[in-house]
């Protein structure tokens, strides 16, 4: 974890690109990025499932062991996760998790989180709170959570949803552990984020819904008569990464 | 097959775009596309495989499962193929197959077809021969090669690397079966590929290679301050697929 835990510096964030499969990950090395995070979504959609299932879990524990091998940290969306799930991604050569509350009671999340540094000490935790998702933005619990999480031994926490400067401030201020954001298009830049104080500003599922944006209007295009980018990695240079 | 067959127009030909996951499959079922084909380059290297090995082929296996239940043809390029995969293809829902024969005997690759249109009638086999890729094109030996897997029962012929307008015309007035077209941007359009008499026109590996520019260049753009583009598909709508 200490590589990883390292990569969250205040002023300079951690950008953690979010992946689905093997060939998104190694273009994503290969672009420079040191660490990358799955999405949960990607995993799901590409496999066919709902998102949040017990089989897309199965898949990303998949997708986790085969990203093992890629010269980078790895942190895994296990969802609300349990101490097992954890243990298995660590195994499986995970650096970290994130670990999602779902507005579940707070004591019950901080609880869960407690039993897995028990039990995988090394594993950076992540802990998410959905207060701005599911709550639409309530700064007062979101500033209980994070510090009960934290005080549970969280190394870091996720606020998706979380955008405005004053907030993403409060919450910083709350915590010790770095502050992860979602990086929302047309909100939020590096730079102002860094300036704020985050400590992670991941992509969630943008990455995955720009590919599938961009497979079906190359499809639409050609179909369509118009023009077709000709400026892509080549087949014989994704074939050599295997 | 027959509605499947039925979509191969002479002056109308099929767009058939290549899926390497399930998530790109509803993507262009939205988009209108009557039939669909896999990649195995896309489907090879999301799985962190060389292409053309046993284990992308059970990932193929794995993903023609997958897409048996969406409202489309789908047909699968299972390598050189062999009677026991056409037969697992077509039993899992597929309504045609590719065979190529990567420049293996003529003869060998005629029996081979025969043998899967004797066990799998129904099975849409489309020949592909490598004639252009691995021999840089000799029109002389592609046309032996069309006419005799036409001869051996293939139902349609694929020539990937095929692209002045004379060999294609003088391939599709070798055979009776549709000719199948590799889509090259800048170097051909739909229509004047319509106008040889083309079949079909296949997309390859080129909307996986467009979707993974479009992942790396977004989180490139993310982490470097350019605009990132916020008018892809939400995670609502993405979600609702499965």
């Amino acid at each position: 974890m200490r590589g990883f835990a390292a990569l969250h510096r205040t002023g300079d964030p951690l950008v953690l690109p979010n992946v689905w499969d093997v060939a998104s990950a190694r273009g994503l090395v290969e672009a420079g990025f040191p660490a990358l995070g799955t999405t949960s979504l990607g995993v799901a959609a590409a496999a066919g499932l709902p998102d949040g299932t017990d089989a897309a879990l199965g898949e990303t524990l998949r997708l986790t062991r085969s990203l093992a091998a890629l010269p980078v940290h790895l942190t895994v969306d296990i969802e609300t996760g349990s101490v097992d799930t954890a243990a298995a991604v660590a195994d499986a050569g995970a650096a970290g998790v994130n670990m999602e509350d779902a507005m579940c009671p707070a004591e019950t999340h901080a609880a869960l989180i407690r039993s897995v540094k028990r039990e995988v000490p090394h594993l950076f935790v992540n802990a998410r709170t959905d207060t701005y998702w599911q709550r639409a933005g309530d700064l007062a619990e979101t500033l209980r959570r994070v510090r009960l999480y934290a005080d549970a031994g969280a190394d870091g926490v996720f606020i998706p949803g979380l955008a405005g400067p004053a907030d993403i401030a409060a919450v910083v201020a709350a915590v010790e552990v770095p502050v992860n954001v979602l990086f929302l298009p047309g909100r939020h830049t590096v730079v102002t984020l860094a300036g704020l104080g985050v400590g992670r500003i991941s992509t969630g599922s943008l990455l995955f819904r720009a590919a599938l944006a961009a497979s079906v209007e190359t499809a639409v295009a050609v179909r369509d008569g118009h023009t077709v980018r000709r400026d892509l990695p080549s087949y014989a240079k994704i074939n050599a990464w295997s």
